[in-house]
Formats: C-alpha cells, sequence, structure tokens
C-alpha cells in the first residue's frame, strides 16, 4: 500500500470509523485497481489538497449531492461523514436548505429525508 | 419596499454591487412580483438565514452550480460573488477541482472555465 | 399563521387532504422557519400565482419531475394532487409518454411507474 | 411521404411556419432516416396523439425543457411554438415562474432568457 | 403485429429472453398504442438501425444510462442484456469504472451496485 | 514528469495532436497538481485501462456527454477524438442518435450540432 493511498484511507476514515477498508474491500472484489480510484485519486489527490479543510469539503460535498439528487446512498454517507468532522446538525441542515434555492424544492426535500437517516444512523449505529 | 426586499438587496449587493437594482430592475418589466421571488424568497429567507456566513454558502453555491452544470452564467455572477465576500481565488479553485470527483471532470473543467472568466471580469470590470 | 401561510396549505390540501399540516409539521420539526419555505413560497407565491389554474400547473409539475428523474417520491405525490384537482387519469399518462420524447424513454418509464402506485394509492389509500 | 410523416410536420409547422421542411432538410442531409425520429415518432406518434391539446402540450415541453436546462435553443424553440398555438405571453411566463420552485432558481432564469429571447424573435422576426 | 413491431420485439428479446412480450403487454393494459413507442421506434426504428451492432449499443446505452443515473432500474436491464448479447462481465466493467471520469464517482459507485445486482440476477434467476 | 503522466498525454495525443501540452499547460497556469487529474487519472489510470480499446472508450464518452448535455465543449473534443482514433462518421452519428431514446430528442438534436461542429473542424482545421 502505497503512503497515497493510506493518506486517501485515513481521511476515509475520518469520514466514519472503517470506511476505508469497508470500501476498498468492496471494490477490490470486483479489480484489484479500483480501489485507488477512490483512496488515491478521489481522496488523497482531491478532497486531501490542502486548501481547503475538510470540514468546508464535507459540507462542499453535501451540497453538490443534494443539488444533483442522482445518488441517495452516497449523501447520506456524507452527511454522517460531514458530521464526523466537525459540521454541525444545524449547519448540515442549512447547506440542505440553500440548495433549495439552487435545485429546487424537490431537491432539497430529498436532501431532509437523507439527512433524517443521516441523523438516525448516527443515534442508533447499526 | 418591505424590509425583507431590502434584506435581500443587501445581500445581493454584496454579491456584487448595483446586484439588488440590476436584476430586480430587469426583472420587474416582465412582472411586478417576480424580484421578490429573487430578494424575499432566495436572499432574504434563504441564503440570508443565520447559521452560515455568506462566504461559505457561497462556496456551497459554486459547489452545487459546478455540479449542476447547467447554469454557468450564474456560476460565473456566484464567483465573483464568492471573491467578493471573502472567498480567496484559492478557495474557489479548489471548489472547483473537487467537482471533478463528485460530477466528473467535464464540470469541473466547465467550472475552471467560468473561474477563469470570473477573475478576468474582476480584472477589468466592464 | 399569515394569511399567506393559510392560502398556501389551502393549495397543499387542495392536492392532498391534510398534505399542508402533514409537511408542514414534520419540517418544524428541524426548523420553525422551514415550514413557509413550502407554504408561503412554493405553494402561496409561486404555485398560487394567477394566470394558470391549478391543474394545468400540477401538469406542469408532473412533465418536469418526470423529465428530472431525481424526486420519484414527489413526483407521485403531485400526481396524486394532479388527480385530485380534476386531471384525468388519461391526460396524466399523456404528460408522462409525452416527456419520452423530450427525456427520453426510461424518463417516461420511471414515470409510468409513478402514475401505477398514484392510481394504486387512490384505489386503496393508505 | 406517408400520411404519418405529413401529419408530423403540420404539427411543426404549427409550432413555427417552415419548421417540417427546414428541421427535415437538415436532419435529411446526415441520414435519410433521421428526419422520421422527429416527424414520425416525436410529432405525429406522440405529440400528435389526442387526449391533449397542442397548446397544452407546449405548455409541457416547455416546463421540462426550462426544468432539464441542458437544451436552451430547443427551449427558444418551443416558447416560439407555445405562443403560435396560443399561448399568452403571460401563460408561458407563469410556466417558467412555476419551475424556480422545482428545479431552483437558476433554472428559472434561464427559462427567463429563453422568454425574452422568443418574444423578442416574434417582434423582429429574422 | 406490424413486421416493424416484431423486429423490435426481436431486439428486445435478445436482451432478455421474454422481455418483449413482458414490458409490452404491461403497456399495453394503459394504452394500446404505448407498446410500439417502445417496440417501434425504441427498439426497431433505432437501436435496431445498422451501423453499429447490438453489442456496441447496449454498452453505450449502459454508459448513457451509468452517466445520467435517473434510471436505476433500467440500467441494471440493460446490464444484464449487454451480458447477454456478448459483452463480458470484465468489459461492462470498465464501462462503468469510465464513467467516474465523465459523471463522478457517485455515479460510477452506483453504477457498479447496479454491475453487482446484473450479475446475481444472472447467477440466481428469478 | 512521470511514466504515468506520459501515458496519459499519449492517450490525449492520440485523441487530438497536441491535446497532452495544450490541456495540461493551460491548467499549470492555475495550479501546479491539476495537470495530473487529467493525465494520470483520467487519461493513464482510466481510459487507459486495458479491457476496452480507445475506439470504443470514445464512443462511449461521446454517449454519456451526449446524454447528460452539460458539457458541448468536451463533447466536441471527443467527437473529433472518436474519428481520430477510428470512428467512423457513420459510427459516431449511430451513437448520438441513439441517446434520442435514452436522453430525449433535445440531447440528441444537441449532439448532431455538436457533430456537425467536429465535422467541420476536420475539413478546416484552425
Amino acid at each position: 500500500m502505497t503512503d497515497k493511498t493510506v493518506r486517501g484511507k485515513q481521511i476515509m476514515d475520518r469520514l466514519e470509523a472503517g470506511a476505508g477498508d469497508r470500501v476498498t474491500g468492496r471494490l477490490a472484489e470486483l479489480d484489484p485497481d479500483l480501489p485507488r480510484l477512490i483512496t488515491d485519486y478521489a481522496f488523497a489527490d482531491v478532497v486531501g489538497r490542502p486548501g481547503l479543510d475538510l470540514r468546508t469539503r464535507e459540507m462542499l460535498t453535501v451540497a453538490a449531492l443534494t443539488a444533483m439528487g442522482t445518488a441517495p446512498g452516497q449523501l447520506e454517507f456524507h452527511m454522517r461523514g460531514a458530521l464526523n468532522v466537525g459540521v454541525s446538525e444545524k449547519e448540515l441542515l442549512e447547506v440542505v436548505i440553500q440548495m433549495a434555492v439552487y435545485a429546487g424544492i424537490p431537491a432539497c426535500m430529498n436532501g431532509i429525508t437523507a439527512y433524517r437517516s443521516a441523523l438516525d444512523a448516527r443515534d442508533d449505529p447499526a
């Protein structure tokens, strides 16, 4: 495992304990190079860039996924991640509400559904 | 003009000097109630909510519009707005780069085009 | 509750009996100002504008949500709403079919799934 | 030319005088079967179905294209078409404004830009 | 049943045994002309065009539906179809991975979920 | 320059002579690590994976960008690229036409516009 892969997994684990191993493990079943797409590229090379802290970055990701509306599972993951890196529940809700203006009320409502699920998952981790 | 309308226009003017009057003036030509959709709802009631500062909110808007890819003119407006409320050029570029992961490289490249235009507009205001 | 809020809830109740209280009640659990985003802005200020009747407006909403494809739950809600404000089943199906041309066959097929669910919900209200 | 092709072209010509020949002529340069995709399928078989009048159908198309935001040229075409089959300027503006709720303010603003262009084109046909 | 309808159903049956009758049967319950939208237009007139073989066409469809992210059920259907017309599991996975670049990692991850389901369905047909 | 960067640029140059230097040069003006996002990740690590040839991959990219409809400039680039790596004009048109079924007629029409531009650019390189 390269330094870059380790760095990427550490960021994933900050978002959710164990996420690094869990996600890469499942991807490695399909193709040996696939996990690095997530660890090395997405997390180490992009999300891990200096210039913005992880807390801000997770808010940006939540904003984008709420606006796009095509990845509810990953939106919920990044909402839990945002909470785990220091975004408050209130701030997270603000991100979702703001998307009503830029992506429409249905996108916001879907975001609120994901927000409720993310909060429930924290109260009652599986 | 209600207090709420004034508040909304003040936020718009923080994003770009004169934006409040310019945008509402053009919308009022079409329908007398249309400007309030922007001033009262979008800016006063949503973007103007406490809980997140305007600087963070503009980064969220830039993230969402970069990811959606359907409103390049407004993306550029909010990039100029982000710079005007204290987002640094470097931070703004980080927002755009991060979208490569969540919305794809073409969305990021379009964001970079808007970013260059926003910077040019600042150097050489029309 | 302001007049505007009352007007917005009345429109929601025309779409589905009890929708005004149900939706605003759930949103108020999260934030006291959130319900007004729906009642005052979405329904009273926009959907409640004169110039188009509610029946036409619901067909437009169904068209848009079918084309966008990102909010199946709300598409089904507005299909039930369309039927409740006088859109016939046959007309509603036409809206969905037309979207095959403008948003593709998969968007139309998803719309047909929502249409079946909306019809089932009417035959057998929970 | 089959009856179906003639019917499709007649609907196109109701939207804009000469549109049937103009659009099919340009497509036929690329492939002899391509024009029928538009005339026979899109217009004769779908838009030409009974069950909704052309005036309503054009409003639905304008709603969908405004919400999707990916085809500004065709949105403007269908706005001119809507006006030509009896949608009033005021009604057309209502369609666009309503999309602010369902697809966000930027989608609505892009729709307003297309609306202005469609009105200008009527005042000053090229 | 016209020759064109037969041709369209034959293509559907190549994608999945019995798909022609199953899909058209369900659509005919809603409207007698609706099945031909799928058989005649989508499959006979477009997918059945010469110029690209069905194997390549199914890869294109999987690419598009993975990128769009709005029709997971149909994405899974076309993944099974792709495998049935000669796309290898490895090739299908490549299509999904490539979409990470053009539509973002979440679109790719959703594609991987559909890919796993398509493979499971083959191992254990319902 | 690492081996991976060289490999990525070589793929870009196969799509369009000089594209590797041109694109990375412009990105390096903004940030020294940005070019590698394109060369190393997008082209070397993903598009350069074995399992599908570049000709097939470019058709997939054209399909996805036509369906998404949010990156016309890059769609045209990849259309030129597809032609440069052995996709015939006729095959490229088939990809675009097929998207009418999966993403709607407007997406296909926008694709046809890009197709005409890509062909013009070949006949008359700037």
